[in-house]
């Protein structure tokens, strides 16, 4: 895609987080794609809703969300790349499946209007710990990059709260629709504090999703009593997004992303 | 969709431009129409792009756009609704395909990234003359409401402009996707600049199209003449968006975005 003529002067973008840091090691740049592709694959699915939700105002809401984790996004993969000097759009058309490291939350379905805030409610709730502990993180590129994503995903947070109250204190149907829809995605929720041998690799670079599960859980509880729900009794999937297996969805969402880079690569056209 | 709980104090949106103004007359709010129609149905086509552009960079890119355009529509529409006390969501997710005054152009698909970018560069410098000139109304809404959107579109219509030359100027493929996708919208641009008997009815509360022409055109040649490019000669096509007809993608268009608020009216989930 890239002719002779310039856009750099264009406000195509904002800066992205990080650019310009020192090189990632292997271990980090594995890392980096974990929460860079969880943002990734969360931002697509969240971007189909534009001018499909239930309410104009929750389009433009829902739009913004998808928007600024695509920021994380770019961020995170940017300093991935920056280990064997792939760039982030290289991480993002060129990857296959196996090579993904989101977790299953995020390819679950956007299905009825609830189970898109069900699904926002868990990821968001995650996020808000991730990016809160991920500041003080020694790697300097991580913690700057969780500076800036905590602010935003605040919002996100309180944003799929009051749909979660709003639904769940509405009406019969939409309090239904809200119970199964928590259903759904509860199986996935374990998987986002899982940890696994490279977050003992990287020691205080990282931070480890286990000890986030505390605060998660406060919040939903917290919000759960609220909406006088319980939270929803179902067995962890066995999903292995980190080691790259994927579910159905995903091998969709992929060809979605990616046909187009792959059709036309590089200058090609 | 609207339970007990409040999401007031959330910034789920901007605040509308011209709400609580005066209510529209029937001209205004047909007129109205036209506008925010225009925007809304080319809001959904960029939305698709988000993840799926060519690059990152740019999906964040038609997503700003398609989320300025969400903005654009929502104001035209509400001021549409104070006619009949319709609210921007009755009128976006409950009127039938007739209702819809939209012009073809914004209908068309994305097709490949030259066919968005094509029908992007049409419609924002259009854009362009009719806010800059709208901003002149008689009418204070209207008036208020180009004046915000103006900023906006200037920056899509710099944007388009960019792409058309980067993409003109690249490979021997990239013009050549440039020349046919140019080719493909031309026929639809006439449309939008015809007169219909509304408009002489509005007087200076509108814009009269026919008079934007001239200022389109210079855009346009001064690109095409950077760009080494010639005006595609083709037909106009007898489109009448601004009468209800429409053409077949519309009907899917049109079904994707209503499917939800549809099944769901009102406060029934």
């Amino acid at each position: 895609m890239h002719g002779d003529v310039s856009v750099d002067e264009l406000r195509l973008s904002e800066e992205l987080t990080g650019a310009g840091a020192t090189a990632a090691s292997a271990d980090i740049a594995e890392y980096a794609l974990w929460l860079g592709d969880d943002a990734l694959i969360l931002a697509q699915q969240l971007g189909a809703w534009i001018s499909r939700a239930p309410e104009l105002e929750e389009d433009v809401a829902l739009g913004n969300i998808a928007l600024d984790l695509l920021g994380h996004a770019r961020s995170f993969l940017h300093y991935a790349g920056t280990y064997d000097d792939r760039s982030e759009d290289d991480l993002a058309y060129f990857r296959d499946e196996p090579e993904f490291r989101s977790a299953w939350i995020v390819e679950q379905p956007n299905g009825d209007f609830a189970q898109t805030i069900a699904r926002q409610f868990v990821v968001s709730s995650y996020m808000f710990e991730l990016h809160s502990a991920l500041r003080a993180s020694t790697d300097e590129t991580l913690s700057a990059i969780a500076e800036k994503a905590l602010k935003e995903v605040d919002y996100h947070r309180d944003h799929a709260v009051q749909w979660v109250l709003r639904l769940a204190g509405g009406t019969d149907e939409s309090r239904r629709r809200m119970i199964r829809a928590l259903g759904d995605v509860w199986p996935y929720v374990e998987e986002l504090f899982r940890d696994e041998p490279l977050i003992d690799r990287l020691s205080d670079a990282a931070v480890r999703p286990s000890a986030l599960r505390a605060g998660f859980d406060t919040v939903v509880d917290t919000v759960f009593a609220e909406a006088e729900l319980t939270a929803p009794s179902v067995a962890a999937s066995s999903a292995g997004g980190r080691r790259g297996a994927h579910a159905t969805p995903m091998g969709h969402l992929l060809a979605e992303m990616q046909v187009l880079a792959r059709r036309h690569p590089g200058a090609s056209w």
